[in-house]
């Protein structure tokens, strides 16, 4: 593991040895708006997979440059338009502030481009609907960096023991989602609920993507939601806490939590967990740390009719999804994710804080 | 630990070294109606505490019998009537059918007995409202056996933690608890929901019980509930998955899931956990085993603003209720349990189930 701040989840940004699936210069892409820290992510995981990142630009010099610390074979655009109208360029990656995502995403698919922005993909279902009609306008992706999955190996080790039926069909999905507030390092907008959308449509759109994942539903409705500032008077814009329960529509359950209250004694910025239940078995997947035991870690345990099982993910399973998402865009195929899986755990999401906001 | 089935909850019976509060004969019991293998840790806890256990009374021989093998210094009564004419008697501890408690329980306060009954203590909110009326009448206790935490040494840890402010104020409580099904071993009440009352009455008030306990409140709102039966057909009557979320008078959180899908390869009957979120700090605890590394265990993490920190409970914390318990029936304190938590605990778990049936 290389540039993982582990202490912080806003500069958690895992890489991995990967598959390199293309030569360099066979699939090049633009990193655009560094307002988030996943933005280093996202490169990490394209650059791993064989991507070459061709282009950054942001309207603030400040985070050019430290993105090129990290990054020195970008080169600078002066515009967002700039790196658009290069016609190397198969996709843009982007992290800009929520509520500006969609926008940014928009230019990015009327220039032709494939659009992958770090989550939550938008704060307003009426975004939402543009984005659906843009998509089929364009015939390109609204692809999102949903990192809590997709950049971590015991979640993608967890979906790949589903998929070869290690738990039988799976009945629930709990996710349980601590993040550390660390509120000094946070911009403005973090704090203000019309740019972020919520911590339901922020961070709880990570834990429903993993419920539609991990389950295989299409769709879902929002039973319960709720959302708190319980403990942070003077950030009053702040949810510090939010849950929600979902019934899919094959049946399964889903209940995730999401908070702000990691404490500070923890090495790492969220003890995350998944609880699958299943027919033939269980699954938990301790996604950063093992608590009190080890940090950094990610590990999957599965319990069947035979035996208890754990595997050692951290370092092992990588990231599969990102080489994926490359020859998805050159060879206009879905296997990495279909478009409407990333729209549809944003939906729900969206819907979950507004049914919270409500109640 | 001694008389411990760890693979079967429906025989889990802990037993512990535990300070006597009495001398022997000071406090004397009976155990009546054994339809529940709980009955046998209701008598160890009670005996652990320095209890005498004086009579036994089931209407089937084999029970009696098979009681007596653990608990050779029983007299065994020839009727219900004859243990509770027994001016010696202090309480009636018993775990009769679910939907016939109450009514064994209102036998037992009419004798002017106290009354320790296996959970849950009603199957209808109509009995409850008779017990609230018994209790007044009598003055005598009609107390509740919630082994989830009251014979769980996790569990208690846990508790005594929060009560020391080691999480500051608990925002909130997630109880995860799967059950090994054991179907073979089943009375035919097990699957007649009129008889156990269905899975959130059932299990869900160990977990109604331990939230309130957690986070000190004193009533909650239903906000959603769910009961299901997803995997066995032939037993319509089982309700396999239950969930409920509560929102607590003080504002605290409350989620928690039922269900009867422990995999058989699972050491231990169920892998019970319980996750506290507070603004201080949070704690998990593994109550029966430490998955895939060690059963039985039960381990308590608690991370706060400086460290993780891991508490080996198994052996080490003990179970203080039942020498409250004892205590409190014989100078008339509310120390180990007051009527009212045991009585809201209840009554939460069937409006729940109320509110699931409905949905």
């Amino acid at each position: 593991m290389a540039d993982t701040n582990i202490a912080s989840g806003a500069t958690y940004a895992p890489t991995a040895k990967a598959e390199k699936v293309v030569e360099p210069g066979e699939f090049n892409f633009a990193a655009a708006f560094l307002d988030h820290g996943h933005i280093y992510g996202q490169v990490n995981g394209l650059r791993d997979a064989g991507g070459t990142l061709k282009w950054v630009y942001d309207p603030d010099p400040a985070k050019v440059t430290a993105f090129l610390e990290k990054n020195p074979e970008a080169q600078v655009a002066d515009s967002y338009f700039q790196l658009l109208e290069d016609p190397a360029i198969q996709l843009v990656a982007a992290a800009a502030v929520p509520s500006e995502r969609a926008g940014v995403g928009f230019q990015a698919l009327e220039a032709g481009k494939d659009y992958f922005t770090d989550k939550s993909p938008f704060t307003t279902l009426e975004q939402l609907a543009t984005a659906r009609t843009k998509v089929a306008e364009t015939g390109r992706r609204y692809m999102v960096y949903f990192s809590e999955r997709l950049h971590n190996e015991g979640a993608m080790k967890a979906g790949a023991l589903i998929a070869n039926g290690a738990v039988g069909r799976v009945l629930q999905v709990v996710n349980l989602a601590p993040h550390r507030l660390s509120k000094g390092i946070r911009p403005d907008w973090f704090f203000q609920k019309e740019k972020y959308g919520g911590i339901i449509t922020d961070i709880g759109s990570h834990q429903f993507e993993q419920f539609l994942s991990y389950t295989g539903a299409k769709d879902a409705t929002v039973n319960f939601a709720r959302v708190a500032n319980f403990n942070n008077p003077d950030t009053p814009g702040l949810e510090d806490f939010g849950e929600a329960s979902l019934t899919a529509d094959n049946g399964a359950s889903f209940y995730c939590r999401m908070d702000w209250f990691t404490p500070d004694g923890s090495p790492v910025w969220g003890d995350g967990r998944t609880f699958v239940v299943g027919t033939e078995g269980s699954i938990e997947v301790r996604k950063y740390m093992d608590l009190a035991r080890k940090a950094l870690d990610s590990v999957v345990f599965l319990v069947n009719g035979e035996k208890e099982q754990e595997f050692q993910c951290q370092g092992n399973t990588g990231f599969p999804f990102f080489g994926e998402l490359i020859l998805d865009c050159l060879n206009r195929t879905e296997n990495a994710m279909t478009q409407e899986h990333a729209f549809k755990a944003a939906e729900l999401s969206m819907k979950a804080q507004l049914l919270a906001e409500t109640q």
